[in-house]
């Protein structure tokens, strides 16, 4: 099973019990993520690996194995492999053992593991529906009311750090909600790429999240005519005409956005 | 723009004005549809035509022109194709037009087209969406709640002949519907392939729609073991381990379900 990476812009989180946890914002999935099979143990790119998001799911679903992983992205980079793991490994045991599960009660599971592992809050729900994804209340995959932009970009990045969602979740999430929300209502007056990274961009420095290196990287992409804005929540940039990433320090990559999160394996 | 056919296992019709009509029921998208690119006028595999769904459509969204389309399987026989044709459409002309229309803005005008003309009442959700596709309300795509099973599976079709779905949608809907409503409770209690043809069954014999070359064509493909039911609404069968169908009279193709309606064109 494949599950795409998905990027978020810009968010506004709300943290209760799991189902309704979430987050309001946008995000896409883009053609690289996580490729998961089932196996004895839990590797990933052929190490050992303990996941607690993982592990609290395979444990819901009364699966004793483990799960054999291959990402061609890092963790804990804002690329939500974290959700997509968690999803993927779901699909997998359900499919295997017969659990007849729907998607969205396998998401919900996925998602609520995120969120009592505070390691994403609407990954879930955008890999389950793909493209640019809007989320429209905050909630567990299986009520929340989204739309979807079917854009085809090619997006660049550059990763030059971890950040780690869990501390900015234990954080004082008040104020991100405010300019998250804001943020959704500006960009659904006028929804395009253009909009999307202005308002992304405005998101992440009014929360303050990037360092001098983002913004650095955002304005070396601006000042080739390109679009850039930070990736939520990672050290990281995410850009449209941005193949000048590629000179910065950091591991610039490059994928396209898919309008389905969700795939059969090659 | 690709949309995929989409097959209707059971349904249940509620026609009102066009944001409330819609069907409950379950569907599935396959991977051979229509693939639509804007032309100056309309044509269908090379030969012009004239499709009153789509005229509304694009009409409604201040398009003058006509699409090339390509289509692997016929129209009139239950594979969506009037809807697959109308939301391709529609999101060429988004597309090239810069509308920056969402998928569900999108995907409303084209169901409110198809319910208009009666020729569809649920497979533009489905094809929104992708896979078994369970439609939970009768409504437009955006307010349709849905849930939807990633089984991967390869379908073997057998068209004998064409049915209006306009013909059944002007008739007495309220014995469909309740038998419809029933049918979704009893394939959720148990959500398995085996059920979902099981049920599908039950609503074609219950509602009378099948005649008795479809019967002959059903109880072929039971006798070696197979799945079976009528394709909603064409004069056809879809089926799980039916190759049985190739010796019957009609057009016989098989394909396989994908997770996703809607792709770039290859």
């Amino acid at each position: 099973m494949f599950v795409s990476a998905s990027v978020t812009c810009f968010f506004a989180p709300v943290i209760d019990i799991p189902k309704n946890s979430g987050s309001i914002g946008v995000g896409f999935t883009i053609d690289r993520g996580v490729e998961v099979k089932l196996a004895g143990r839990t590797t990933l790119n052929g190490k050992r690996i303990k996941l607690q998001t993982l592990e609290y799911l395979l444990n819901k679903l009364g699966y004793e194995g483990g799960v054999e992983i291959r990402a061609d992205l890092p963790l804990g980079c804002g690329f939500g492999l974290s959700g997509a793991i968690a999803l993927a490994s779901a699909l997998e045991v359900n499919e295997k053992h017969n659990l007849n599960l729907s998607l969205f009660q396998i998401a919900d599971l996925a998602h609520e593991s995120e969120v009592l592992n505070r390691t994403g809050l609407g990954d879930v729900t955008t890999q389950c529906h793909g493209g640019f994804v809007v989320r429209k209340n905050a909630s567990a995959p299986s009520m929340c009311r989204v739309d979807r932009f079917l854009w085809d970009v090619e997006m660049d990045f550059l990763i030059i750090g971890e950040l780690k969602t869990s501390e900015i979740l234990e954080g004082n999430l008040k104020n991100i909600y405010k300019i998250g929300v804001n943020c959704l209502k500006m960009f659904l007056k006028n929804p395009s790429i253009d909009n999307l990274f202005k308002v992304s961009k405005e998101f992440t420095l009014e929360c303050g999240f990037a360092d001098d290196e983002v913004i650095e990287a955002i304005e070396a992409v601006e000042s080739c005519g390109g679009l850039a804005s930070m990736i939520m929540l990672g050290k990281g940039v995410f850009a449209v005409n941005g193949s000048i990433l590629r000179e910065l320090k950091g591991y610039y990559t490059k994928s396209r956005v898919v309008w389905c999160g969700i795939r059969k394996s090659l």
